[in-house]
């Protein structure tokens, strides 16, 4: 094991409101160390390095400037804290990040005071960082609070909408502006910034100000006076940055920037003149993502959220086979085989493995940036017009997009396939990713067919049906991660109907997608103790097709079903109430459902989740015993 | 009954292509006839007047400049579609309007070839058309497609999403932003008008892309030259029209106006300009609301959604007590005893009940905009500074809001009330506007509360229990309309425990809300029967206590609920699911739920629906009598 280098910047770190002691050069000094120590944690423990690595000097110079004990700093996505968490009392604890127990990834508001909003999905920054300031100002209270939001989160619906209200009732508040995309126009930087720097010095802030209200004084004149040279204003602003988006001073913001994110001396100038502002404030900072780790500079998104790794030879491609690594090339098979077949995705091409389809089929490939809504309800406006839409999006972010499923998707009986990566336990990213709440969703939805498979055949052949056969929508929820050993030799089957992937009698655990592999284990364990029961592969949550179920329950006087899923609101409930209904189902009267208990799930190893929920063979063994 | 106006032009209209035929002065007379149809036809029926009213101009054009056999036309929200119903094909029916059976209120696929996209949500227009526009492209079909959509809609983030994403690929849309809020400056009015003429000339736009194609042939010198040209237009555009947002601009679109939205010939015109541009287009058009009736034209907001009312006398207000009244008088005397309660609306505070809050507590009112999701994110901000806010929406629309309400509020657990107006069957609307989904949607939310008081006094109680004692997430969800009158003198109880309020033994009719009214309907029936069936209020949906159900149903063997939610995944369903795994109740061997069914619930009186749906009380004697 390496030995660790020395931190004592950082060690001398007891409060937040340290850094602001701190000289320039220790500044600098802490942000190497910053960097350091989140390599090394990330390296050990998987994580998201690059965001993090491409704020450090940002973080540094947020809390050189704002006190935090009337402050408060709104992380937009959040997945970009581990410098503010390092700097925030949650050093010593570093080391079990991302871990049952341990410090989350992202901001959450029980692990520390500081962590004053929650955060996982994206573009919520604004608004919540608005209505803390809302609260703020009606208790009279005069602290700052300040959001911060990557360019790519700027493109969700939901951060216009906070801006726009922000804009409209002047509200006192700073938003930054995270560009780490490079998009400003090269040409015209160096004007910019020189203009930048004039028109956000403090000393014009004020002369403006001066001028204007001097000015509004003398009656008639005065008025128009004023009007024109703050037309004035906006012609030279026009001219020297003809690139640079106007769109936040029509929202009604004072924007200044593009400035360079890692230089802290700057940034501390730009963020106080921020506080001495009164209305809404946009500073656009430019950043590098993975600023200070060569590999993660070169390759970002390699580096976006990474497992653990060995810190020197960076991370290695994975070898090991993926339920999105097989939709990817049932996509690309699909998509050569259906040329009504388009893709899209929300910011996400090579995490939901659509990168494949592009380079096959650019023409029916549509990244339309973090936008869920956009996404459903664009891929219904295809469907009408006669295409067959995939829409991949991970299960937690698929939230973003429900009232698109329904009234646009559903209520409208349209053929659009969703592919829902990521769903049920995810693990160490924790609460707000985890893909448990698909099934409730979906099934009040109408015209609505849910299906899980069980392992990387069985999408590949649920995704041609949904894409040739289905109807309506159709969603294939597959999991993180690769199938189960016990799972992967399971031949697929035609159609969507339940099957037996185990024969037993009077017992029947119905289990769906790779829950398959702790019913397969429970079914091992209830036959040694001279127990046996029937294991069923649910493989279609919706619609339930009651004559199949009498089929397969015929000779069965007791169920488990097991999900990962809410158990009171998910599939086993579901068809409870189905068979009850239908009247001649012994089963019903010993029936368990097994699934995730009404709480938040936190992070952890899947395993350990699975044991704490009472979602394992033991737990299905026990239920079965029970009664 | 009076006799009607003859409607000629309108009556010689057999296909939407007849408009194109049209003289100008024949289409101003079109316009005169479609505005008597709907006014005379919307005070029989009830339904949206004032934004039909105000878009008919507009529809003539449309339909006199487009060709609806390639090009497609989708309108946002879609209650201003009236004109455009009674233009293709819908007339001889139109007298059905927002019956069960009839025409729609909203655009509707299943019910004309000419609506090519369903609607009833806002801002998903952009969305829905970039889709049909990109499927076309595909397909090497050359037809238009434009988006109608309010400036009210385009508060909404989802919009702002469709217009990134059709700007960044510089689709060939068009946009056609109706703006009936008159916000234009009517000091630069004027020269702004003559200046978008300039502009939007199909002479001036052919005469740029000349001189631009020539100047960019010219090496070194030409490029420079024609990026002054644009940087000089730009300059002067922003001389004229300076408070017009250029924010669409930034976004990629060719901006044209603002124009007057009831000149005919002035709108044709600038719509044959933006059939020849390549790329997006956005017209932005000044329309006035009820335009044409004066008493709407007086009064929009009265005359937005109306009930049935005499043409000559215009509108009564009506004395019948609602639910939303009850809500209204609540939140008054509920925001005087708490001053840590604020109240937050998304563009609804008259129709949610918010105004007269406003009027006694200003401060602590918020009118967000048409923006669910901030709305409830930016609430959950305030709480976390010590407010308890109450965000006031319809059921339906909090459907936007869903990824907030359990990734913002309920996994921070953090306090806020949601009043959910509107809830269960909501009537003529329709589909799109059923709240009956909000039970299901909050099922699988950890730290929620789900109430549903049955009459007004239940709810103002439960409203204060809310705000003074609740925690997390606290809905209460109230219906449509008044309370019936055998619910109106049940007196209040404390807390938020389900409750008798018929006896009876053996048989309990569990019921939601006021179909507490049904159910008590049902145990008079199955009395006369000789069956003594307890009717329970249920009052709160989520958490289930169970020990106060233990107690009130330790006398009972059979169960049938009813709610005005879906019926396998609602209240019901759930109830069942927390029985049978308790044990030790006998009744979940007869337990039948009743509810809405998996399909979706078109629009129709509510009575007549709750008889379909087999949610009456006649529905409840037969589930009795069947076991």
């Amino acid at each position: 094991m390496t030995t660790m280098k020395p931190t004592p910047i950082l060690d001398s770190i007891k409060r937040p409101q340290d850094v602001a002691q701190l000289s320039y050069d220790e500044c600098k000094a802490l942000a190497d160390e910053l960097r350091y120590v989140i390599v090394d944690r990330v390296s050990k423990n998987g994580g998201h390095l690059a965001s993090s690595l491409g704020v450090v000097d940002l973080t540094v110079a947020l809390l050189a400037e704002f006190d935090l004990s009337t402050d408060q700093i709104v992380w937009d996505v959040g997945h970009q804290a581990y410098a503010y968490k390092l700097l925030t009392g949650r050093k010593d604890r570093f080391d079990t990040l991302r871990q049952y127990g341990g410090i989350t990834g992202f901001p959450k508001r029980s692990e520390s005071e500081y962590d004053v909003f929650g955060v996982g999905h994206s573009s919520t920054s604004v608004s919540a960082a608005l209505g803390l300031l809302r609260a703020k100002k009606l208790k009279g209270d005069n602290g700052h609070v300040i959001a911060v939001i990557g360019d790519g989160a700027m493109t969700g619906g939901m951060a216009f909408e906070g801006l726009n209200d922000t804009g409209h009732f002047s509200e006192n508040l700073t938003v930054i502006l995270n560009d780490n995309q490079m998009s400003i126009d090269k040409n015209v930087g160096g004007l910019s910034r020189a203009f930048s720097n004039l028109r956000s010095s403090t000393g014009y802030i004020r002369a403006k100000s001066r001028v204007e209200r001097v000015l509004l004084k003398i009656p008639l004149i005065g008025r128009p006076i004023a009007r024109f040279l703050r037309m004035l204003k906006t012609w030279f602003r026009l001219l020297i940055r003809r690139n640079t988006p106007v769109i936040f001073e029509d929202l009604g913001f004072h924007y200044f920037g593009p400035f360079d994110g890692h230089n802290i001396a700057l940034l501390k100038k730009k963020l106080e003149i921020a506080k001495e502002i009164n209305g809404p404030v946009l500073i656009h900072i430019v950043t590098q993502k993975g600023k200070g780790y060569a590999p993660a500079e070169e390759n970002p998104s390699v580096y976006h959220g990474v497992s653990p790794f060995d810190m020197e030879k960076g991370v290695q491609p994975s070898a090991k086979p993926t339920f999105t690594g097989c939709f990817s090339d049932s996509m690309v098979r699909i998509g050569k085989k259906y040329e009504n077949v388009v893709a899209i995705c929300a910011a996400m091409m090579t995490s939901t493995g659509l990168k494949n389809f592009r380079q096959n089929m650019k023409l029916r490939f549509f990244d339309v940036g973090i936008a869920e809504e956009h996404a459903v309800t664009m891929a219904a406006g295809m469907a009408v017009n006669g295409f067959v839409p995939v829409v991949a999006l991970y299960s937690t972010f698929a939230q973003r997009a429900y009232d698109q499923l329904l009234h646009d998707v559903c209520l409208q009986d349209l053929h659009v396939v969703l592919a829902l990566d990521r769903a049920g336990i995810v693990g160490a990213d924790g609460m707000t990713h985890q893909g448990i709440y698909d099934i409730s969703m979906m099934l009040s939805m109408p015209n609505v067919t849910l299906l899980s498979p069980c392992n990387f055949a069985e999408l590949d052949r649920m995704l041609e049906y949904a894409v040739s056969e289905g109807k309506g929508l159709i969603a294939v929820r597959y999991p993180r991660g690769g199938q189960p050993d016990r799972l992967a030799e399971i031949p697929v089957s035609d159609g969507i109907a339940p099957r037996v992937i185990r024969d037993g009698r009077k017992v029947a655990i119905l289990s769906l997608g790779i829950m398959c592999d702790q019913a397969l284990e429970a079914a091992d364990i209830l036959s040694e103790k001279g127990i046996s029961a029937k294991v069923i592969d649910v493989r279609c949550v919706k619609p339930v097709d009651i004559d199949s179920w009498r089929a397969l329950l015929s000779d069965i006087d007791q169920v488990v079903t097991i999900e990962d899923g809410i158990a009171h609101a998910g599939f086993g409930t579901y068809l409870l109430s189905i068979l009850d209904e239908a009247g001649d189902f012994p089963c019903v009267h010993d029936f368990t459902v097994l699934g995730v208990g009404d709480h938040p799930l936190v992070a952890g190893n899947r395993g350990v989740l699975l044991g704490i929920e009472g979602m394992d063979a033991k737990a299905i063994v026990a239920a079965v015993e029970k009664s």
